[in-house]
């Protein structure tokens, strides 16, 4: 798995925009450069939002708190974002680029069904006990404030949380139609290792140190071998 | 299930015992009236808190937001409950007093083992289906906030999450010692039934109508009947 602070970008300088315009130079590079620095600044926002919303929720991240956070103007953050949503939902995008690429992506390298499956959840676990986001799941941290707020935040939330059950359905379909795994309901397994994983998640947090164990554990539970012929 | 406002029990008194000693008059009469009067105002509160804390989070739950929300002034929410970590601590409490009346009480009556927990399952699943608090699950809500933050809250909920999962676990025990169920690891088996009705709370927040036929089936694949000899 790529290390976030790896797979962050150099921090830029948080200069506007117009005092880049008045330099003088090559027009062409100017504006190279003032498009990098743009997405530079962008993704230093964004890695601070994301912290922020999976320790103390998205309705904490604001324009004035990643001010703060990032000693970038409140304005500039607000030029780049333009709404409190735009800039949650962006988060919310964004969160899900950075679990594909420490979660999803190198599962996969691995054959589809139980191998796959294992090392989604293998990397599932590194994922919230490193953790990728300072508060450990953001889903975990985000669906409990969301799940009663109806708008495009909390779909776009249950949607990738749909996202992901519907992959791990999708190996535990290939590891029985391999008959590596006894015979079972995907849906209701997904959701179920799911469950545990989330479980796992807070008690992780909560220093509970048996919680890597037991997951692995009830997941073996669920995997059942069927005998080589 | 009775409803919530009808298991409200009464609260001790808010006022300072010497401002009650210095009255005139009917002593005994007046301060009853006062302790009457301060208990119901505490619980007014309470009852808006515990609401607040499962849609918004503990942290949501201050002087002001209670006082807006019930009428009453801020100093006379301040006078009750002295400082937002003490009025924060009172309504997990409360919430763990609402909850063993509506989930765990009544499984009481029921016969120890698979009986006893299927009922308290099934008062768990109406707790957040009805709700019994706004938001649904005040531990889902509150434990994803504090997980990550070390203190008297983060105690109190971590401890009350505990209670529920080692009474699960007792009645997994009963189960298996009267061979109701296939041998199992009990605290294994309580952690995994947690961690599904925990999901299924989300799952219905969100307006997944197949969430309670799930973790019913979930919940029947734990409990593996053993054939009667």
């Amino acid at each position: 798995m790529i290390g976030r602070m790896q797979i962050r970008p150099q921090q830029g300088p948080a200069q506007p925009a117009d005092s880049v315009a008045l330099l003088p130079g090559h027009q062409g590079e100017i504006t190279d450069k003032r498009l990098l620095r743009g997405a530079r600044t962008r993704q230093i926002v964004l890695c601070q939002a994301v912290d922020i919303a999976s320790l103390d929720g998205l309705e904490a991240v604001s324009f004035g708190r990643l001010a703060t956070a990032t000693g970038i103007s409140k304005a500039g953050v607000q030029t780049l974002f333009r709404t409190k949503e735009a800039l949650q939902l962006t988060a919310v995008g964004y969160a899900r680029e950075l679990f594909t690429e420490a979660v999803v992506a190198p599962a996969r390298l691995v054959a589809h069904g139980v191998a796959r499956l294992r090392a989604l959840i293998e990397n599932w676990i590194v994922y919230v006990e490193r953790p990728l986001f300072a508060g450990g799941c953001f889903w975990v941290a985000n669906l409990a404030d969301y799940d009663s707020r109806p708008g495009p935040i909390r779909d776009a939330l249950k949607h990738q949380q749909q996202e992901w059950t519907t992959l791990l359905a999708a190996e535990l379909r290939h590891a029985v139609t391999a008959k590596e795994i006894r015979e079972l309901d995907v849906e209701l397994a997904a959701f179920q290792i799911d469950a545990v994983l989330r479980a796992t998640n807070t008690a992780l947090r909560m220093g509970d140190d048996d919680a890597v164990v037991r997951a692995h554990r009830i997941v073996d539970g669920i995997l059942v071998p069927l005998p080589r012929e």
